[in-house]
């Protein structure tokens, strides 16, 4: 019998997050076969000659080396985000199949040239890693849309636990702030549940340093709250933040007006309850992998699927410039103090008068 | 033995809420007495001569004349929003202590008049009734502020049912609108959460009808999303709804620097959950009084208390004033689709320049 | 106008739970009028001259004497259990309607002597106070009965929180036992959830003492289990505990062939949850008052109705006696360690065969 | 560099549990390789060629053909109950490893036979999966079982979905009955949170067919009911069910002298919650396996570990025979109507005199 073929993947950046897609691709992507991995620092080589080679995945230095392994189908773009737009264009034009962590760029004109070069080549799958989307309950809620009525109000947070060592202040100067960074997936989750043509009518957000002064430098808040308003009658608020205790918390309520579905409002780490002489107590994950491991396997499975089958991908890589836009006028709106306001074209503009 | 004095009180207006304050101080209150109620419509004062006057309490017609009714002491002001200033400061003048139902006018202007008269008579106590203030929960978050650091943000919410008769449409002709008439909960908990002499910065605000266009008459809406800044790096944002499917859900998060206190995120009729075919399922209260009843009863007894000894109330009347301020911000904001900028003296001014 | 006439009531017993009967009475019985109260005790008597006597109560240190208070038309037994059966005798037999705290007895033939009493004066309102058959999240479980099939599984729990103080152990001399004194609430539970008619087929027990050696010297314990199954096919089992570290959890589930009623299965003292780093937390209430306060002042309400309107009390002083012979058998199985078997006329037997 | 070596693995049985055993080890066991897979039934057979053989998995018809296959190391029998021990020890006398589904037999006996097989080669790691041993949520609470005091209660359930084809009354004549089939689970968590030393002194249990009649042709029911006390002063108690309406629902509390842990107290298929007209609802998995589908790749991955890497099972082959004897026990207390005593040595004997 004819053994069945399975993606050749790379996978680019051997940081928290890449080293994480590398063992997914390995032992999780029943599909694909990792073939090769690379990251400029030794470290990073060291640590995938411990955990990857002894399963034939070939480890490289340096990327466009990278790109020419033999066989190689895929690539998934885990780097600094610095380097996303300029390795996913590289990929292309080497014909590979893309998997990119999000954001493609901080910048809206540079993300802009991934997707014009992914049109390019059709027959490639080119996908930014909008990791909610995979994830159980998001589907839950998104195939019960229908049962809400006409979703109408969206609230979204991306709430990090604080990390005392304000490293993330440093990360900050090349972010593109908490808006991008964090509610990206917030405001790609309020495309999806209102739909990917939803046009902005206007932005109008706030922030604070409250933990972390030192983002005042960089532009950047620790804890910012933004209101999206769309042409049609639909408004989304999204909250993010840097500063939780407990760990983090990510939720999303989608009100229709039938219904409402409700995304992480009771967060925990799992199924059990302490009960103690301070009362009853439930943990909660430390971070965004805790919650979303699960949903980052379905997308490296996904992902593969699409690539060896041809499927359409379950999103754009249009969207993730949607996203990016809006994140990028929410950051742009905290900065400057004002309200912008844009035509149903997309175009900025001034006041346009009243709205109700 | 020399029996115990109580406190002689009576209620203007029996609409829904007139009646639960009467039944209120006549049954859960035991310092206080009711001896007086009145209404203009004879169907109200039907429905007192049944359940009031046999336990000796005098039914009037006429707000004048009961404010002559011989011992009479305290005047709860439960009457159409429209009437509650006049009263209030008649019942001032007349030397009662006031109870009035939030708000005391939708115009500014109006509440602070009420203000002005009882500032005159120090020796009354006149309160503007805050359910929440007396909310066992809302106290317990209050009392373990100091527990999560500097309270920095704050989302609040007061999400009412949607009743399809519509009958709020009409109601929004004289209510202040969405969040002057419900959301003045949400600023009064962020005022007390914050610090009484918290100065608002900017307020920007959006909104949408989506089950009750013919609020637009009005200017009003059914669902609105406000930012509330504030000068010292703080952030409140509120929500408003008319559009709940399954009940009152009125929520608050006091979020700080180390901890997070939320009162009411998991709503929740009583301790039954129904296991069925299609799930787990647990009811939630159809109105505010299903989730606040035992608060209005803290009122009742702590104003009555306040009254009979000479206590200091737990807030002032002029934070009744500041809640309005803001809610009609908030109300304006979404009337005109633009930003408001206030300075540290709380005077409208133009864009202050950068924030960050 | 005629004004409405109030029930006029005596309190005997002013321990922690007759104080609150007394002041239910008082403050939140808009039917009834607190017009006495006895205790022998000076200190209690001291007590109620302060917070009763200033409202007009008439304060006796015996009960006989107070018995023939003017007008007196019902007694709250609310005693040490010892007193009970002898006291709700002697009202009955003084013609006044009776609330007796529960137990009637810790004696099944005593107990019975109050119902004896009680068949002899049909015109009086004679009734055990089973507070939990007046909570309001009980009586919704019980409206949906139907909706679960037939129901035929009932687990049910009363737990203290642990009192270090150990005071419970000296009470146990006279408290009947563990199951006696606090799975009564779920035996009775489980007669109304069941139907009335049950008949018990057997019975079997275990306890230990793992807090509370002391407690073994009146062969009590202080976690006990029991299981309690019933002619044509349905089981109850029980949990009974004086070890509870966070507080008070009473819980009742009632399992039908096409659903489950969950009671209390997630308790909260309130709505407040806190977010701090070692997770989400909740706090329980301390007793078994601070969750059925309110079915406490429900209970004085609708005994004060029945016995101004001559209704029928929701439950017969039959079933106190009921609840009692299937307590005393659970703790006869944990003392003796043997299993008790009952043939349908509820007289016991040996082993009566197989049962599958 | 070297490749790291694989353990080479079968799976005997490709029922439904039998096909999510061999996906586990074909997807998501990196350190795992299965080689080959075998069922009598052509249908699996079938379900295997499509499955599995594409990915190089040999597919047998006949176990011993297996056994033989070229460089296999370890055997994971996934069959009916019939066959656990027989094939078991097959594969053990053949110097597999082994990975046996619970429970190894219905009869104590023949479970021993398994146990003596193993003990004569220390060398071979044989394992009967209780896959609650490696939930994240049991294993947290395990972690944390030295704050909680002296466990001294607990309580478990094991509760399936009820399925209205009843296809699991002909599956009763094989099971063992509901407390060997399902509460075996509970009874090994017992014996993991009290200790593998643990000593049973009683045993009683009760049970009903409230659901499926057919059942007691088998001497089974569907919903049982056990305590078992323990020499020492514990006592556990069991509750197993095929009749629940909205789900699986298993769960475990495990209360201490100091705190209690709660496993699976609320349970929920995802962090969705759905509000609607008649509530807030959220689902619940409809299987253990919507439940436990982690637990068992973590048992998957870790016996795999401990195989290549020599190291000792969490827990020993011994505790499958002692949690069969206790299962066993339920199961003849249920059926003959009597309690069971057992003295130290775990000889049943008469009645052993009182408890307490």
């Amino acid at each position: 019998m004819v053994l069945a073929h399975k993606l050749q993947v790379a996978v680019s950046g051997l940081g928290r997050m890449g080293q994480r897609h590398a063992l997914h691709f390995l032992e999780h992507t029943p599909r694909a076969s990792l073939v090769a991995a690379c990251d400029p620092f030794p470290a990073s080589r060291e640590w995938a000659e411990q955990h990857l080679a002894p399963y034939g995945v070939k480890i490289y230095a340096d990327f466009d080396e990278m790109l020419q392994h033999e066989g190689l189908e895929a690539v998934i773009v885990a780097t600094p985000t610095t380097f996303h737009a300029e390795q996913s264009i590289k990929a292309i034009n080497a014909d590979k199949h893309v998997l990119c962590e999000k954001p493609l760029s901080i910048s809206v004109e540079v993300s802009q040239t991934v997707v014009d070069a992914a049109k390019k080549r059709p027959h490639l799958k080119v996908m930014c890693g909008f990791s909610r989307r995979f994830d159980a309950s998001y589907r839950d809620a998104f195939s019960q849309l229908e049962n809400i009525g006409q979703a109408s109000v969206i609230r979204s947070q991306t709430c990090d636990k604080h990390d005392p060592s304000g490293v993330f202040v440093n990360y900050a100067q090349h972010s593109g702030g908490l808006f991008v960074d964090c509610n990206i997936h917030d405001i790609d989750l309020i495309h999806w549940f209102l739909g990917a043509g939803s046009r902005v009518k206007s932005i109008s957000a706030a922030g604070i340093t409250a933990v972390a002064p030192g983002l005042a430098q960089w532009h950047d808040v620790d804890n910012g709250v933004g209101i999206i308003e769309f042409w049609g009658g639909k408004i989304a608020y999204v909250y993010g933040s840097r500063m939780m205790a407990a760990g983090q918390h990510d939720m999303t309520e989608i009100i229709g007006t039938k219904g409402k579905l409700v995304v992480g409002g009771a967060p925990q780490m799992n199924f059990l309850e302490v009960h103690e002489a301070t009362g009853i107590r439930r943990t909660i994950p430390d971070s965004y992998y805790g919650r979303f491991r699960e949903a980052f396997i379905t997308e490296a499975n996904e992902f593969t699927q699409c690539c060896l089958d041809d499927r359409e991908l379950p999103y754009t890589i249009d969207e993730a410039v949607q996203a990016l836009v809006v994140g990028a006028a929410l950051q742009e709106s905290v900065r400057t103090g004002r309200k912008l306001y844009f035509d149903e074209l997309g175009n900025k503009v001034d006041h346009p008068g009243t709205i109700v």
